[in-house]
Order: structure tokens, then sequence, then C-alpha cells
């Protein structure tokens, strides 16, 4: 995110069919809270499609990779591997950690699907439990990225965007990015 | 959770099927993250077991219910509506707001699935971002809840489980609830 370190998402297994709508959320949750880009398995072509997709509508920058060699890209990292899994040490106890090396070097997250082998926990620097519950990955990864970025990423801008959604209380307003700032001020009037 | 007055959050929509893994997330999120209970369409039960199922393994009180009238729980819930949309106010400007309500009257938490109708955006007291971005509802929740309970749900315990994770560096460990005190001990010499 900007001027930070990088932070990319790892998508670790991908089943087609069956896994799409959870690797496409994985790769959307990446994009929206603020990591720089995500890696699918390269059997995630859908996935990889709609998250470009969003990112060329909604703006960017924002990366979409696949490989086929996950172990490979996880060794060849180069910055600290950080595996969310609910069997890791909580989250609380070494957030503070991971912004640390954060501000140092580039973090890669990697985000189990269905089995993830023994030698990604051992390659992983961090292996981090957002509760030790049984949950969701996405929301596993959601929580990890909002503290390790401490909220910062709400307040990310975004550029080359076609459209903008204009908060507001009721109902729905979608404006042309050249517009935002001036709708955004209406509103504050109103 | 806990002393505090309830947080409910209700599945709205639900298509059998293709959204069974989304709905079964949104209840295994609401349970991992503090929410009392999960309210599912009433086609949605498959999700419902699975939620059941994992609250007789790990740990409760956790509730799951099914309602055929879901406008009709928005409209009779004694409390607070907070309805999670892209389209909403962002969560960072609001979230002050909504966890001092939360001290006072229960919370019910709307999570959409594809099409929310205009009648939830009125009766909702807040319409919220977690950024105006479109991702995951999943993956909304779990910002939402972390940040209206501000972190104390991590630290929830779990009563009646029949299984409990060891949070540990490397590996897993999953022992009886009894033994969990002591394997915690065991960790921290070691």
């Amino acid at each position: 995110m900007d001027a930070e370190p990088e932070v990319a998402v790892l998508r670790y297994g991908h089943r087609p069919g069956r896994d799409d709508r959870m690797t496409t959320h994985v790769g959307l949750t990446a994009r929206a809270l603020g990591a720089d880009r995500v890696v699918f398995p390269d059997n995630a072509g859908q996935s990889k499609e709609t998250v470009e997709d969003i990112t060329g509508r909604f703006g960017g920058p924002f990366g979409v990779e696949t490989t086929d060699a996950l172990n490979g890209f996880i060794r060849s990292w180069e910055g600290v591997v950080v595996h969310l899994t609910m069997y890791g040490e909580r989250v609380q106890d070494v957030q503070e950690e991971v912004r640390a090396v954060h501000r140092e070097e580039p973090v890669l997250v990697v985000v189990g699907g269905e089995k993830v082998p023994f030698e990604v926990y051992e390659a992983a620097e961090f292996n981090v439990g957002v509760t030790n519950q049984p949950h969701s990955e996405v929301a596993g990864l959601a929580v990890f990225l909002d503290r390790l970025f401490d909220g910062r990423e709400l307040d990310r801008e975004w550029s080359d965007a076609d459209q903008t959604v204009i908060p507001m209380e009721t109902g729905k307003r979608v404006v042309d990015p050249s517009e935002a700032e001036s709708a955004a001020d209406a509103d504050g009037d109103s």
C-alpha cells in the first residue's frame, strides 16, 4: 500500500468450481483491505478474471497473478512469510511484531484452502490464528490485514477507477470519480 | 458476548447450492468473532447444521436459528439494526457511535446476499461500509465485529467444547478442553 513495503496474498490451493467464490473473495478482500497484489494457483483463472474486472472498474493499483508453483513461490519470497491458520499463534499476541517487520520488508500472507502441507507451516516465519476457532479464510484474512495496517487501509485512495461509491446514510450512490469530490462536498452540505 | 447486550447476525438471502459455503462462513464468522447467534433464511438448513456441528465440537454458547420472514425479523428487532453494505457510511466514521449504542441495547447486524431491498436500507439505523469497495460479505462482517467489540472477542472463552486448539508457532495441537490449561502451561515452559 502506497509507500510501504509490499504486502502480497497467496491463495494456497484451489478446487475449480467448488472454490471459485471463496478464491474470488480472497482476492477481492486482499484488494479492498490494502494488499498490493494477490497470487492464485494457476487453475483459478476465473477468479483472476473477476478480480481484474473489479480492479478495472473500481481502481487500483492492484496486481493479480497466477503461479504453478505454490511452494516455490513461498520459498523464493524475499521478505517475511505469514501463514494464517487456526492452529497458529494468536493474532493479538504477534501483531505488533509483524507490524514491526513490515516496516522493514515485504510481507507474504498465505491463505490456505483445504489442505496446507506441513512444509508451509515450517516455511512461515509466523503461523497466525485469527482466533483458534474454525471459521473462514476470508474472515481471517480481513481481520489480519485490518490489524496489520492498523486501519490505514480504510483511507486508501484509488487510481484509474471508472466508478466510485459515495458513502451515504441510506441508499446507493455511484459516480464517475471526477465527480466524487464535489458529490462528497454536496453530501456534507445537505 | 458474555454480559454485554446481545449481538445477532442476520444473513439476508440465500440461494441453496450456490450460497451454501458463503452462508456457512457468515455463520462461523459470527460465532468465532463474538456474536451471540446467527439467523439464516429457512432455506439454509445445511448451513445451520454445519454451524451447529462446529458449536457442538468447539463450544458455545452460540445460537443458530432460521426464519421465514427476513423483513419481519428486522422490523420486530428490539434494539439497533446495522446493515453492512458497500454503499453505507464508512465504518471508521461510525464505529464509535455504534459501540456506544451497543453498550445500551442489542445489535442486529444484517449481512446481505445478492439483492437487498431498499426497505432494509430504510429499516437500518446504520448502513455501514467496510470500505466502499466490492469485496466479501464475510470479510465485511469480520472487520465490523472486530471493531464493534474492539478486539475483546479474541479473548472469548468457550463452554462445553469437545476439543480445543492450543495456539502454537509451528504445527497443530488439538486437545480435550480439560487438558487445555496444562497444555498451554507446558508450551509456555518449553
